[in-house]
């Protein structure tokens, strides 16, 4: 079912110091910070050869980040992202296998215009697990 | 510098069970367990169309992850492995960037049978990084 590996998701608490790092000592392809006040983070994506890093900081009150942010203040991974080819039928079977996902179950629309939905990370050894409709 | 993502690993507390978990619930291409005693692991490789998932679970007295699953016991996202062309090359313009390499800063031979080395965490915004030489 799962296809891609669409991202990995780093929460960090000073944006321009973690793009710094990655240009500068990584020598990665670091994009311009993206503003996603739906969302309640400001991105910015690194490009890999086959896939992309998103370092993620929050934007506005309620960021879904903050509290992440507050138990690990120096940041860390946050979550990865795979890709689907239909969320509903991916849910479903998640479901059905005893998977919990997050919210209302229902796929939002994520920050590059797709459905999503994040599982719950203690259904997979803590890592939280996003799924994007490709 | 960093070209593709080799994969990301992630630290479990019971490797059947994980396994079971992204076989029948993410429908993922699981392989089969390796033990690899000179790393203190068993890992398990998940084959996605774009690049790895390595499950991780201790091997031995030691283990490098033991210290991790016992402050994470559900697990969690262990580290990411980056691919670059000359190991030594990406060590010396790390080090100039202030960036600290873990252990005697010489490369090892690792999980795959090439050089690689580790980056302190605390220098990439909690985030355990694996270069490897591709």
């Amino acid at each position: 079912m799962i296809g891609r590996l669409n991202h990995v998701a780093i929460a960090v608490p000073d944006l321009d110091a973690a793009c710094a790092r990655y240009r500068d000592a990584l020598g990665a392809n670091v994009g311009a910070p993206q503003e996603e006040p739906d969302h309640g983070v400001t991105a910015v994506f690194i490009e890999l050869p086959n896939t992309k890093i998103e370092l993620l900081h929050p934007l506005g009150e309620n960021s879904p980040i903050a509290g992440f942010l507050e138990k690990n203040p120096s940041g860390g991974m946050h979550h990865v992202c795979y890709e689907v080819e239909d969320i509903l039928a991916a849910r479903d079977q998640l479901k059905a296998a005893g998977a919990r996902v997050l919210g209302s179950g229902e796929p939002k629309i994520g920050a590059h215009g797709k459905p999503v939905l994040f599982l719950h990370p203690k259904d997979f050894n803590g890592c939280l697990i996003e799924l994007e409709q490709a």
